[in-house]
């Protein structure tokens, strides 16, 4: 459609030309990117084929875990977020499909946000003050019809070595409980204790049994979503330093809620994309893994590459 | 919601007890599932930790194929099939953000179909004359609601060897036009000159470079859709008797368009998927693959669990 | 797009042909419409100059009924329908707005069935074995992408003679039960006692009370959905031969639910649509019309023309 | 679903009252609606039962015009609105519909932007950097999960009298231009030449015949949607001084583009819809009107009432 086109883009010049402007002057340090002004994946430049191959190498037993779980209609979503899928067969209701051997068929439409239940937030989904990684502001690539840059189209994929960290092995506990922030301290205790040590390019999951919420014995989806455990502050600056290319945990926000300070909000999410270009993963079922005591494995997310989208729902694989 | 659903059960059970008698008259052979009654995912059955681990086994380079081709609203879709993505900042419009850090946020929402672009065929898709996988009858499991069998919920992922037929090659072209049919023969010379052999429990990949027409130095979208080359009614017999789990290909529809035989439409599909539970994948961009001469890989794909789904958009991840 | 169409059509070519031979077979005698084998408004014919300038005599008073209650993502809908509303404000995060003069504006999005609430449904909605008014089979017009006749969009409004009869009056208490029919002999018994003639070209309404299950003192969602009183056989035959344009009511279905007949479903929509080319209208808050005692009104309905539509969000408006 | 939210609203408390402060700064003399700080409805005010029996006296010939055009996926919308209409027969598809009579029905789903085609923009739609009617700030009252106050669920609908001013006639011409703008004078002019006066509460709808672009002997979807004759700004506040209720029109955004004066956009929006509560519909077809010399009539527009909706397609009805 090019109606309207010419029209529109004219009429957003000025407010772009006046909000780069402004955000020149206050740009921080963390607005240039270390992988380069025109990068769009951050710490997905850190799968290097070396790494790769390495990882491949945890592949001992063959065993198959499935990270994303199952993702509905009732699954607890941020609000307003919400999702339906509807089945139906296209022009078949009263003939018995296409052709002369009867070809009948499901099709399914989708309709609804795409952060729900386990999903990968993008480098254009978190920032600071309308400033996203790279220090692109707001009206540079948050068009409506879809993000001009940072979306997840732009990702391949992410392969590496997956770490994860039995936090509720670190505390000794069943489940970890809300407002339980895991510290640099927590991480490094945790990982020693567990055998594991974090590289750089690493996938770190957190395993917390939050999930335990949603399908134990005693299903309570009004707190999995009130609050959580989760990455703190201090943590998640500790995994920046180490290099690692995603973060994910067991819970709907994969931070801890509510704030180790009060009145912030989502402050490790800043820390980690805008300010390192790493990737956030979220309602991760880590529990099997932590079940069977892995700590170390291949892992392997091929998220869909939906042109200009933000969030994607995920189900990445690991293998031992 | 509760309300309305006992009356619409009740006013079903007629209906739908008749449509199962008729269906049990006339059930063929293909209904009894070798996997058992209950079974729901078929050939992935054949994902043992042993064949897994012999997959990450040909991790040799560490180099990773993304084999899902970007997909928008402006990639070709069979009708009415569509889809929009938008982006959005809730609640941020006047504000900083969320807390004193100022959290800022970028969302999206998807409205359209799940079979556009890169796509995995969930069992539940086709069938023969409103009789699918394990015998089930439409009206047993493909409630508008989404399918209470089959769906891709079921389904953990796919993880195993990967096998990449460049037919391409195989006819010494470029590309390889609509109605080229895939034969068993083909298959079987194509793999015997490419130096690979296929096995029970492989996801077979044929390239023909087909997405040239989309995005080549001559795109062709009206082309790329009116037909295409693609596997025949010997080779999908063929590779049900080898026993593979999964069948896809760098066209739209995997099989050849049109028909071998006239008035046919789509009988590939009904062999793979009804008659024997295989999976069907879809727009794989194997051209980097066939590039490389890759003919062996690791082969992962994880598709998002949505409750109750037939299709989903994908990306596997080929590694070598 | 006109990629994929030749192929399609030339697929569904048997089907249609088929199925249209298998028809034409058992054409009933109602498959002829009284206004013309072409005819796609049914008794939206009867909305002459003449009955519209009478319409427009009846007020009296100037005082305005809005007809269709709000509806919301809350609304109970008959399964599976839902709907959702999001607003937001595209590409107005970070800036002032569009122009010097600082234009912001919200905008929103609808993802849903358009068969909840207050709705009109078009003559493309209920049929006899897959077969619509006009006699037309469901493979003649109900394309996916949109009914190709009978859409909404042909119908250009409904105005007329509006007729409220009070069924809770009628029967001597506060709310109608659910499971009470309608026949003719109540209608007419009503009719009189209340005043008011039925004659050929009305939209009838009833009222009944049933809202207040929603909105009343003690809400019961559950018990509105699942079953409701409202028109009975004989009373939709009655009104057929009073030839009415529309028939309307205060519940989620218009006809009594359970039916008189048991496995019986909903053959009053038969006997008003396919067979006599009547629209319905549910969900109609007629409450106030019933608490003024307003038997006679201008009705007017102008409901959004969406193409290839089968049924609409309305809200009529009633003016004496 | 309640979870989720308690974490939520505390966060947004600190922004709003920010916010709000800043706003109360600088609230404008418009800020201060003439029907009360809580009004929801503005110059709907004006529909009173005596202004509505007028009105209704005008219908002399009881002709109806359906003024909303057919709206679907192919008619011009402003960047990124899109929709789509997808019909489909719930559990229909092998079996002959529910109960003995085999009841069979389409229903249909609407994925998109409510502001296509004919259309009414609510008072939360148009505001003055991110103020709204009343003053209220987005904040107050967007919410992503729809409008708190001022969406379209509130208006009861809009009855009253019509006026139709011709100003292709009024021109000369047989369509008025792009960037035409209706000054004070044009319509005052206009108004004495076609013999109607416009009074407080009036509807008033400008004709240019802009929509034979679209469906005339020569349709340029791209001039229609690229630029528009409209209300001027002095013509704005000249319809405001009067007091109507609504402003029509028969292009996409009612008013000129360009504007007047380089870099502003939509002023007339903000004259009418923040300052003084005035509905603005666009796209309407007064075309036959126009050819009928019709300049008065009873206007009638019962919008589908749907909670916290900012736009809404709708088909207003004029009888005469």
């Amino acid at each position: 459609m090019t109606t309207f086109t010419t029209l529109r883009v004219s009429l957003l010049c000025a407010a772009i030309a006046a909000g780069a402007a402004a955000a020149q002057d206050a740009a921080p340090d963390w607005a240039e990117s270390r992988w380069g002004a025109d990068d769009e994946i951050g710490a997905a430049n850190l799968m290097t084929p070396e790494r790769v191959k390495q990882a491949a190498g945890l592949v001992t037993d063959g065993k198959v875990y499935s990270l994303g779980m199952v993702v509905g209609s009732d699954t607890p979503a941020f609000p307003p977020r919400s999702l339906s899928v509807t089945v139906f067969q296209p022009n078949q209701a009263e003939n018995d499909g296409l052709g002369s051997n009867k070809f009948t068929y499901n099709d399914d439409i989708f309709m609804g946000w795409l952060g729900i239940g386990p999903q990968i937030d993008g480098l254009g989904h978190a920032g600071v003050d309308h400033m996203y990684y790279g220090g692109r502001t707001y009206d540079q690539f948050a068009q409506a019809s879809g993000l001009t840059e940072l979306g997840l189209d732009k990702l391949p994929g992410l392969v590496g070595r997956g770490v994860m960290l039995d936090m509720a092995s670190h505390y000794g506990v069943d489940m970890v409980e809300e407002g339980a922030a895991y510290t640099a301290e927590d991480i490094q205790a945790a990982a020693e204790a567990q055998g594991v040590e974090l590289r750089e390019g690493d996938i770190v999951l957190f395993n917390s049994n939050w999930m335990n919420l949603l399908d134990g014995d005693s299903p309570d989806p009004g707190r999995f979503g009130a609050a959580e455990p989760g990455l703190g502050v201090s943590g998640a600056e500790y995994l920046a330093e180490v290099g690692v290319m995603a973060v994910g945990a067991d819970t709907w926000g994969m931070e801890v809620v509510p704030a180790e300070v009060e009145g912030e909000a989502f402050r490790a999410h800043q820390i980690l994309q805008p300010e390192n270009g790493i990737y956030i993963l979220e309602n991760m079922d880590t529990r099997e893994l932590a079940a069977d005591g892995v700590h170390e494995f291949l892992f392997v997310l091929g998220q869909a590459r939906l042109k200009g989208a933000v969030q994607m729902i995920i189900n990445p694989i690991a293998i031992r």
